[in-house]
């Protein structure tokens, strides 16, 4: 498919979307069929020749649509909601066609940052305290992630890390493995499964508080759990929080501000103090209710904030964005951080084709540095490692191009790998005589 | 932004899409910004009053364009490619409109089932053994992740799991924290920094076995340290393995087929048998260089595969599906099932608005179980827990509307939750209808 075909089935496309959202309530909300229907529907390998758009299209109504749930139907009434829009399709697409993976600053600027601004806006909407807003100078801050379950789990890493080391720090001859056998989290009984995963997979055991007669956690039940476990020799660390809210506690507690089965919302103005004195990570997760925040009649359910060492709400419930898209924030980013830091060389700033090999073996001030089997080539001049990252920042700051290095048997080394759907054999020519150019110039620098 | 409107806009964004894809050569590859950039160009909080579709465009240029590294860029040979095409792009847009989340069959069963179906076309394109098909009897079968990392994480935390059971099995009176404290992972020193993370999220130790001079992992070093750890009293149960390959070792090893540095390719046939010997859960990573491996004259570096427990490749590296897009196959699915199982009742099959609370409270065959105070109201009728299922069994049979349950103070309740953007008071009025109906219908049966 060519650009000028995209532009007429891109069109087709926007198209066939706004009949779907504008007829979807003449569809069936929840599909009638038994599992398995799809596989008799399609060949049981892949074809082999390339079936027309339009037959493709057709199998779109006759093998997928019939076993859709219609998540957008009016009468949709189901779990939560999903929002969607058509401006967030709008983005969604622009963002398919920019496709920047933005693992680190310099993988794409503008996703870190937009993303650090935009937070920040979201945050003053729902008048977080200060201490939560990034600015140009704070320690806290706000990151995106996929769903409300992945930003539980980051929360009760970060506060294990920060319980074990500060038991550590007092008793270093206590074993990283000893403390986590030590460690308790506290949740709702009415908190979302994903809390208790997240509890799973960290390795920590959690305890679920009875509710009161409304579903909600209050300070009374948490302060007894909390007094039991320590008396028998734990180490409560974490609390998460419900009310549309759900908190974590190792020594934490995530509390719920909006439960999944009933929308109840955990006493967070009483179960922070409880946290902060105990030394309790205090998580509070308000994936459904959060939106509703930044409306004045509803910001008092977030009163307790102030307490939260993290706080999470959906803005793909209810803000229109398009799943998936769960906003965090925490009080101490290097809490964050300092629990899954990692710096491999090739994404402090990282590179195959026999063709671009055969360039560099013939021309004798450079070296290949690891067998070549697919599409990348790791090479350097021979010479210092410095010489290497010299040529790399020469490179760098041209801007024509753009590599990373890696390191192999303590070695500088440039990787060079083939990406784009579109590189030519110009390209790399034009690279390769690019890369020579700055080396011829950096050779003649007096320093080397 | 109406229907109208997004079918104008939608054509806009179409052509600025392949104009921007058509033209990304003229463009800057690396951004020349110092970090920071971004916040200057806006205004320090959202805008209390919206601006127009052309000013937001017009925005895109200024401010996010001059900020991303331009992954498509016939001009980039940094990392690893980020696959991307003009149909992957249609079926987003698709994917976006029709926005369902596919937690469970029952959330939509199209995706469970196109997603197990195009794993086994996929799967069979690789010549992978039969025991990672799912068929229709098969035990294992494979899953679509976000990222090559998430599947290391899985599998290590699904190796883990059996690690744990497996020993207690034999001795019940160990803790799960002392197995976890004596159980070993293996990667190779070359393998992608989110193997090692895996292993830091999952709590357990992770040591790296020495390359040799092609920067690959061979037998015989496995081998050595697995013994060295066995006679200190240790659990080996893991390994990752690389060859484009990362693979994992509980007694885990990962091994990598086609290394992030180098590309490197550990030696699976060698280390496969040492794994199963052990019994440790093996992981083969071939993130970058899966794709290749459909074509026969690179399918013999995929040798070894029938030793692994699990493996995975990303086809949106280089089969033209735009991020994310990770494929991962299990022998057997329940390690994977077993590890993470959860049933809260609202997903078994999970709903407010005081509109809808005051047609409950009208009827006095109803109950409301909860307070209500967003856009959720838990309801039932007044009677048995079996009564309240078969209501509900009667909503879903009729396909008019969807509602989930959930479980409150041991009492099934229904769910009636507001979800999409398009409901409107008739939606709720006619739920309503349709609700007492079928209420009415079922009280007259001779079992009531």
């Amino acid at each position: 498919m060519d650009a000028a075909e995209f532009r007429r089935r891109g069109r087709e496309m926007v198209d066939y979307v706004a009949d779907y959202l504008e007829n979807i309530e003449q569809r069936p909300v929840y599909p009638d069929l038994e599992p398995g229907y799809l596989r008799s529907l399609i060949p049981s390998e892949a074809p082999l020749e390339p079936e027309s758009y339009e037959d493709v299209m057709k199998d779109v109504e006759r093998v997928i649509m019939p076993g859709i749930t219609h998540w957008h139907s009016p009468y949709f009434f189901a779990y939560f909601p999903a929002a969607s829009s058509y401006p967030a399709m709008l983005a969604d697409m622009l963002c398919g066609a920019i496709g920047c993976i933005g693992f680190s600053w310099a993988a794409s600027p503008a996703c870190t940052e937009l993303e650090t601004v935009m937070l920040d806006w979201l945050g003053k909407m729902l008048q977080l305290p200060e201490c939560f807003i990034a600015g140009t100078d704070g320690h806290g801050g706000g990151v995106i992630q996929g769903t409300a379950s992945e930003a539980t789990l980051i929360s009760l890493l970060a506060a294990r890390c920060k319980a074990i080391r500060r038991v550590q720090a007092t008793n270093p001859e206590i074993s990283e493995a000893e403390v986590l056998s030590k460690l308790v989290a506290y949740t709702s009984e009415q908190a979302h499964s994903s809390v208790e995963r997240a509890a799973l997979i960290g390795g920590v055991m959690m305890r679920k508080v009875p509710t009161d007669k409304t579903y909600a956690v209050g300070g009374h039940m948490l302060k007894q759990m909390v007094e039991e476990d320590k008396a028998a020799g734990f180490i409560p660390f974490y609390v998460t929080k419900h009310s549309g809210i759900e908190c974590v506690c190792l020594f934490q507690f995530c509390a719920t501000l909006g439960t999944t089965p009933s929308c109840a919302f955990d006493h967070t103005t009483e179960l922070g103090p409880i946290c902060n004195d105990e030394n309790m990570w205090m998580h509070i997760d308000a994936a459904y209710a959060g939106s509703a925040f930044i409306c004045p009649e509803f910001r008092p359910l977030l009163n307790g904030i102030e307490f939260a060492d993290s706080f999470n709400f959906n803005p793909h419930k209810w803000l229109l964005v398009n799943f998936d898209c769960s906003a965090m924030w925490v009080k101490k980013r290097t809490d964050i951080i300092g629990a899954f830091k990692m710096e491999p060389l090739y994404l402090k700033h990282e590179n195959q084709e026999s063709e671009f090999e055969s360039l560099v073996r013939a021309d004798k001030r450079f070296e290949i540095c690891a067998e070549v089997i697919m599409g990348l080539v790791c090479f350097r001049l021979k010479g210092s490692n410095e010489l290497n990252q010299n040529l790399l920042k020469k490179i760098t700051k041209s801007q024509e191009i753009h590599l990373v290095p890696c390191q192999l048997s303590g070695r500088f080394v440039l990787r060079f790998a083939i990406c784009a759907r579109t590189t030519e054999s110009r390209h790399i020519q034009q690279a390769w005589r690019h890369i020579t150019q700055l080396t011829f110039e950096l050779l003649q620098e007096p320093s080397h």
